[in-house]
């Protein structure tokens, strides 16, 4: 629902004005808003009890520290740096101080591993289950172009951090949002195409072709697999990186040149892998599989 | 449990870095942000089903008015002017593309109505009721200070905006925010202490006094009562303004040859009425009623 949904916002954007100072708006990871010296960057992304988490099996530590690390992965999507963020509390009516204090220190937490200052918020108990919603802001340097998800551009490599899949087994919650190597990279190199895989490798790549105008070609045995999914038999692994969701890594398309000094660099810090290339947009999401053969890929992704 | 827990949160600030460009943090009616030309204001509101509207009951474009109004009331609390909003949508399973377009349809309205344009948000179905959350942004001009909750000073005089009392009947849904007017006084004037009476006009003037280290002293026959409370008895009426909530006008203190000036201003864009008097925090909050008696006046609003 919420792509057919994001299109009819954004063809409703134009009602409200100003929008001469927005650079970007509805549909990408991140608005970005002109600056005077520096751009400000801002997402917003809620987690609700059922569909994003379970407070029967999860701490409410983690559940806090998550919502704000989904946000920071939108930021970190924009080749920005965080700065301040807003904190909504829906507490269900049995919630006592002490759980709330629990949530906010988990949020606290990785707000201060990333120097993000909580500014603001709204919090209400209420008959329903909890929501914890964060606004996060952020900053971009004017010189930091690209990073778009319709950045990609023809021949581009597909390049992603870390690994895929099995994210369900607890790295959903425990992720580093890979605010470290967008900014390293935001300053050093030029991307085309940039999100994060929130949804699912699939169905995000799909969106950045799409939004993109163009194909991407994937190669399965280039995919990187989590350590969660080692065990399981390789087509499930493969599955399970393409499919599971919430990863919440980087997805970039590079120019060649681009990306073969970055795999020369040192200091770049984290894995990165090539993992396809950027096509003309007929071609669609396809991928090379292990027996040599090309395949339509049909993206899917975890429903909640 | 939310000013409790405000505090708290305000002591955890310090936690995260950097602050220094923050003017004002947690605690008033948004968040102000230092920047180069102009400051950015940001503030959050989340609105739910069966706290603060009812589905079976209000329209849905009503309901999405309110989303935007109740945060067009901070910034207008802060002397600051909206520009940008990302909006949060939790929508119950049985919501249709149609509800969810009529929602937003009354968001975008009194976005259009007030040159606010929607820059993204988040949009999820889930198994609980319907959630509308707002994240407003804003700004404001450096020569525009005070403002603030604890910017009431000695023997200033307290000014509100409108009218109180019955907001349920109606006008909680399709109150006009106080922007033009907060907009038209910060150009103009220096306006010490502010807010918006959101909780009640009792525990909103409470919270500026006890920000501000004051006491306030109103007069009860000049409290502006509206017009949905006209045929209730005279009791009742002072109660209702009193006590009801979500009247979101603007709750001022400004010295008194300054107020002189503003009440000889023909272009003031709406009735203002002095209401009391700040004084010292030993007194507390206190009202002279009708009977020429001074009594303590013991804060309470609507509970939700």
């Amino acid at each position: 629902m919420e792509h057919d949904f994001h299109k009819w916002l954004r063809d409703h954007e134009s009602v409200s004005q100003p929008v001469e100072n927005l650079l970007i708006g509805i549909g990408d990871d991140a608005a970005v808003i002109r600056g005077s010296e520096m751009h400000t960057v801002v997402t917003t992304d809620t987690i609700a009890e059922g569909t994003h988490f379970d407070t029967s099996v999860h701490s409410l530590e983690l559940i806090g520290r998550k919502s704000l690390a989904v946000n920071l992965s939108d930021i970190a999507a924009m080749g920005a740096s965080p700065t301040h963020a807003l904190v909504t509390l829906l507490l269900p009516n049995h919630f006592s101080i002490t759980d709330a204090k629990r949530l906010c220190s988990g949020i606290f937490e990785i707000a201060s591993n990333y120097n993000v200052s909580i500014v603001g918020g709204d919090t209400n108990k209420w008959a329903g289950k909890l929501v914890v919603g964060v606004t996060l802001m952020g900053q971009r340097s004017p010189s930091t172009t690209g990073w778009n998800l319709n950045g990609a551009q023809l021949s581009d490599r597909v390049i992603v951090s870390g690994s895929f899949g099995g994210s369900i087994l607890g790295r959903h919650l425990s992720f580093e949002p890979r605010i470290d190597l967008s900014n390293y990279l935001a300053q050093r190199y030029q991307i085309h195409g940039a999100t994060d895989a929130s949804d699912s490798l699939s169905l995000d790549l799909q969106l950045l072709a799409q939004a993109s105008g163009v194909g991407i070609d994937l190669t399965a045995d280039n995919i990187p697999i989590s350590d969660a999914l080692k065990t399981a038999d390789p087509q499930a692994q493969l599955d399970g990186a393409l499919f599971d969701g919430e990863d919440f890594e980087l997805i970039l398309t590079i120019a060649p040149d681009v990306y073969e000094q970055i795999k020369a660099d040192p200091m770049i810090p984290c894995p990165l892998t090539d993992i396809g290339t950027v096509t003309e947009e007929q071609s669609g999401l396809r991928i090379f599989n292990s027996q040599g053969v090309f395949q339509t890929l049909s993206p899917r992704g975890y429903v909640h």
